[in-house]
């Protein structure tokens, strides 16, 4: 699982920040997570590969969040794009983007599939045999949603010094890593667990922003690998926060604690602080495995 | 006159070039020509104060032109503007940025004033007692407008020594400038003539992106002190100019030539050529005085 940061700041675009969008590559899919102004430039100055990304997840419609959606779809359309592209997003971004095509006379030449969002109830919104993806309700001004990307469980790893040594027929090694026993080639039933290890286990990786602070979400992130979780202030503006919906660096903290996530990122950072390494100093109080998103950083689980 | 040009690149934005913007400052206006994505950023980049910014002009509704106007328009209402904003551009472009103001919830705490046009006759949009703006209706795609910023003539220059050796009044001099005659403290009549000089020839500037050649426009714009006049392709692609509705560099030399401006402005250029100096190049053997506009380049006329 590998998370790229195209941007991490809130509100305006600025010559040296970003606003939020980033790249979540998970079992083989290249989710794009927001698409704020400008995003279609850094996903080239990160060198993501732009027929790779399928499914674009928006999860609300402030600007920091979805501006550079109209440019990337008609970024996509003149380099001849023929791959379908779904789009999750709060109701109204369906009219949004078509509105914009049918001024511009430019409808695309791929298959545009929109999924627009209303629920107020965790929903799973994609699903294959690899990964699931579902809504994880926010509260902030408008109608926002978080996404929880989780993979599935893979394979049972062979173990094929036991394989061997049992007189396992090679035939029969997918069926072991599907967790079933086999008859040896001496006609000896075989238990799987002799032969096989269980496989790695599925990460998860849980995108929260924008959000108020809200211990609502604690139940459904529980045990994520990764959670993504806004902080755009810091403690000494937490009177900020409620009326903004926003969260500090603290609470964030808090809530990945509570959910005993593997790892906490921190980021949405309010243009207001030169310095984010006091988001991280303040979040270390409460939780200890905290990491700094920041434009262009990558991380690897 | 100064232009500023923010970005002046066809199509998509990359890492290192941007989609159409422009910056002219006459006569104390600041106009905006133009947004594509990143224009905020581009603004920031060359340092042009947003406030200064009261009349934006949007040729047309592709993403190229226009893409980067709600993210300003945000911008400029999470920075607490108060002056209101003129927005200029083709049926349509109200309907665009309203529903984003409404699906977000955040409507401007500015007056936002939407000028939107359908002419397909040159009209005067704008005009006070220092600058007049008119559309050149152009041929493109879609429907499309450029843009003729024309200075009003200004006062007339008093030469200072003729004005003391002729003994007229201090209190006299404004009445000078503005063309009439005086008496002299000796009670003689004084011909305007004798102690002013006229003034400065008023500057124009002819911004024509985007546009099929189109020689219907020369009449509108003869004589202008600058033309700006869009060069998608180079000769060898000639061939898809017309289909795409837009013109080469030889054929907006063409243009100028047969206009007699002051001076041609090339831009506009598809991304698939390495070298913009070919463009140059090719128009310098229809017309002489010819530049090329290149992302962050300034003009003072």
């Amino acid at each position: 699982m590998k998370l790229t940061i195209l941007g991490c700041y809130a509100a305006t675009p600025r010559t040296f920040t970003n606003p939020t969008s980033q790249v979540l590559e998970i079992n083989r899919h290249t989710f794009l997570i927001d698409c704020g102004e400008g995003t279609q430039v850094e996903l080239r100055r990160n060198k993501i590969k732009f027929s790779r990304i399928q499914h674009i997840f928006i999860s609300h419609l402030h600007g920091d969040h979805f501006y550079g959606l109209i440019g990337l779809i008609s970024t996509f359309r003149l380099l001849n794009r023929e791959t379908d592209l779904h789009v999750y997003g709060p109701k109204g971004i369906k009219e949004i983007i078509t509105l914009q095509l049918k001024l511009a006379n430019s409808w695309t030449n791929y298959l545009l599939i929109f999924h627009e969002l209303e629920g107020k109830e965790p929903q799973v919104i994609f699903e294959d045999e690899k990964v699931s993806v579902e809504t994880i309700p926010l509260k902030h001004r408008i109608y926002t949603n978080g996404f929880i990307f989780r993979e599935k469980p893979g394979l049972r790893k062979l173990l094929i010094n036991e394989a061997v040594e049992h007189k396992i027929d090679v035939t029969l090694y997918q069926s072991l890593k599907l967790g079933k026993d086999v008859i040896s080639e001496e006609g000896k039933l075989i238990p799987n667990e002799y032969v096989t290890a269980p496989p790695d286990p599925p990460l998860s990786y849980a995108y929260c922003s924008d959000t108020v602070f809200d211990m609502d979400i604690v139940n459904q992130i529980k045990e994520s690998s990764v959670l993504y979780h806004e902080a755009t202030f810091l403690e000494e503006n937490a009177d900020l926060a409620f009326p903004t919906k926003h969260s500090t660096a603290k609470q964030a903290a808090t809530i990945a604690r509570e959910a005993n996530v593997g790892k906490l990122i921190l980021g949405h950072y309010s243009t207001r602080y030169a310095d984010i390494s006091l988001f991280a100093k303040e979040a270390n109080l409460i939780f200890s495995r905290v990491e700094l998103a920041d434009d262009g950083k990558t991380f690897n689980f």
